[in-house]
């Protein structure tokens, strides 16, 4: 194969009507995969299953409280602790939450907007009108809490060291309506970027009109390493308390991927002061976490040494998948000149670009052929993708034999409308 | 003993100087008594130890999905199932929550006021003002919410089969800023009354000026009879639809005080046009709530039936604690006309009236000398009982021997306060 920019227009056709001709055969052998959601494998669950059969005696008690009964509104200590490790905080720094980040980060969001943040002079819901910066691409979960709080989203460019920081801190320091960002700064999804050193400076230095501007770090992927060559996050809340804006910062993470998505243990960090402004309002919104659970975590996981072995191990499962998908993509498509993606280090996702105008054409093509990939412009603010290039690719769930077809699958209808992209220039 | 209210000035302060002294006797004795919470004592949450062992690999699948993975935004339909039962509605009435009846109810409310609820015009947060009634006394974490989501709060009189109606009947009808009402319908907390079935019927028939009118029906106690005759509540969810405003309850639910509080199951039950309105939201909010511990909760309760087996043994572990309480109460007070006391058939609470004004003085009493109980005041909006009275006792957590000194103390304490108050007069 051969750059397909440099053929003529019969070459594109005679290539178009083969793609065609095999795309039909895919569509009989009537295939069924879901690669849209980031969903660890059952292989990989099953690394988790003796978190199930701890049900010692011992279980009932820890620091001294019955965790059967009521109590600890912000997690029990050694949960705390567990996390304070894994993000390199304090545990007085940390908060424990349910089974879900995603939930812990839309009610702050939503408590921002009822009751403000802790250096708010009045509620973001009285505001005449709020704004995300929202990198991008990005992920389609905080947009949408956005989208359903009503705050606008301002997409803001993806670079190779994290978003586009010029753009930021010109918009940050004009505009007061501009009230957070999300982050996803290690191994983002989709792209798979781990935000430098100097991007996590700036953005804890950076000066904002709003006084009460918040990065919202979705810390979601921090041990979740693919190589023996992790890479390294500059601390964000130490990077703050440096540039003496403290209480910039909220921190989430989960043991969603680390052990049972819906099952697990999610935790906040923040400065003491904002943790101390949270728990207020906490106490009266919840009777506090799962303590259960958490003892089974804290048991099951130990520690950070043994959390990252854990996680070798579930690297062992998915890196072979993550080769395979841009083995085949550099096979197929490598030469085409019609398609670029990520190699992710770490994280859940490998991202595609298409060419411009591509994406959605191709999630449709690949869709009616019995292979379902996240929506195309998912990953921008209100789904709008606007180069419609991107398409995320989930590899870690499908076998390696039913991602192999899958991924094959997407080359050929890449190259379909590639064709016709370039049929009709 | 005699009525005190008959005593001569010279008999009240000689009877003072005996209780004075049995008083600082009682101090010297160095209590730490909390009867401050309604929590299951360890003896009844050794009931549910089963709870914690399920862990075969049946665990891992339910409905033809792998529990231990993303899914089920609003709970397994088997554990909607088990709540429907319990509440005798259908299963796609329900909609399961994490571990906190408390935190459905606050996320319901902060919902109504970021995007109003499936009848309203505007957000209630874009009200000029918003009011909900309080049936008093009642529920001190749901006034809490009210307060801090600026919603200002009615306090209504519990009458014997529930509030009284004809006050409620004539502020919803006149006034649009009336969005709620709180109600615990069966074994009220903290009065142990079950709502009539009037009351349940005018509730749900009553004309109300605001479009947007809901009841939240914090049925937290339906399962949990002390006697062999069990309340019955009149179906709130079917007298609505009767009413033709099948739109305007939301029934909140958990397992809490059935097996481990804080690791149990809540659900919220309601129209289905309410729960599919919810639902959008929810999907947004959060990835839906641990299905394995779902699981093994319909795995142990199995069935109403099942589950009323269970909370007979509950009751035969906290009913002697109730009659301890009312015996002393009675032996020491009964003849004195300086109190009464509800005799409840179920639920978690003793509610106590002391003569008017006596209550937070007695309760500080009793706290300086080593029994805590819920603040004076907590079982009313804002924390301000108008007549200074009502004290709740939560007796099933300490045991019969702490409890029984715990009581003989509060009755100490009431005599005192009584005995000034008299002199004052």
């Amino acid at each position: 194969m051969t750059d397909l920019t440099n053929l003529n227009k019969e070459q594109l056709i005679e290539l178009y009507t083969k793609l065609e001709d095999e795309y039909q055969e895919i569509k009989e052998s009537n295939l069924s995969l879901d690669m849209s959601r980031g969903k660890p494998s059952p292989e990989q669950l099953d690394l988790s299953l003796d978190l199930l059969s701890i049900s010692d005696e011992s279980l009932h008690v820890s620091e001294g409280i019955d965790i059967r009964n009521y109590g600890s509104l912000d997690g029990l200590d050694e949960a705390k602790k567990l996390f304070a490790e894994m993000l390199q905080v304090n545990p007085k720094e940390v908060i424990i939450g349910g089974n879900s980040s995603l939930n812990m980060m839309y009610d702050t969001v939503s408590r921002a907007l009822l009751h403000g943040v802790i250096d708010s002079s009045i509620p973001w819901g009285k505001e005449p009108k709020i704004k995300f910066l929202c990198p991008s691409p990005g992920y389609d979960r905080h947009f949408a809490i956005c989208e359903l709080l009503n705050i606008e989203m301002i997409t803001i460019d993806m670079l190779d060291d994290g978003p586009d920081m010029d753009k930021i801190e010109e918009l940050v320091e004009k505009d007061e309506s501009i009230k957070g960002i999300w982050c996803i700064p290690k191994y983002s999804n989709p792209d798979g970027t781990t935000y430098g050193d100097e991007v996590v400076t700036r953005l804890a230095n950076m000066k904002t009109k709003a006084t009460d501007f918040k990065i919202f770090w979705d810390d979601a992927y921090t041990v979740h390493h693919l190589t023996n060559e992790p890479s390294q996050l500059k601390n964000m809340l130490k990077a703050c308390k440096e540039a003496d804006n403290p209480n910039r910062v909220f921190i989430f993470a989960s043991t969603s991927k680390i052990t049972f998505p819906g099952s697990g243990v999610s935790a906040m960090a923040a400065s003491e002061d904002n943790i101390a402004f949270i728990k207020k309002q906490l106490a009266i919104q919840t009777i506090g976490p799962d303590k259960i659970n958490q003892v089974r975590h804290v048991r099951f996981l130990k520690n950070l040494e043994n959390i990252n072995h854990h996680m070798k191990k579930q690297a062992e499962i998915i890196k072979p998948k993550f080769d395979m998908v841009t083995s085949i993509l550099q096979s197929q498509l490598g030469e085409l000149n019609i398609a670029s993606w990520s190699n992710p280090k770490g994280g859940y996702f490998i991202s595609l670009n298409t060419l411009d105008g591509c994406a959605t054409e191709t999630v449709k093509l690949a869709s009616e052929a019995g292979v379902t990939l996240t929506s195309a412009g998912a990953t921008f603010p209100y789904g709008k993708d606007p180069r419609n290039r991107n398409i995320r690719i989930a590899p870690t769930f499908p076998s390696l034999t039913e991602l192999k077809t899958a991924i094959e699958v997407l080359c050929v209808c890449i190259k379909m409308t590639s064709i016709k992209k370039l049929l009709n220039n």
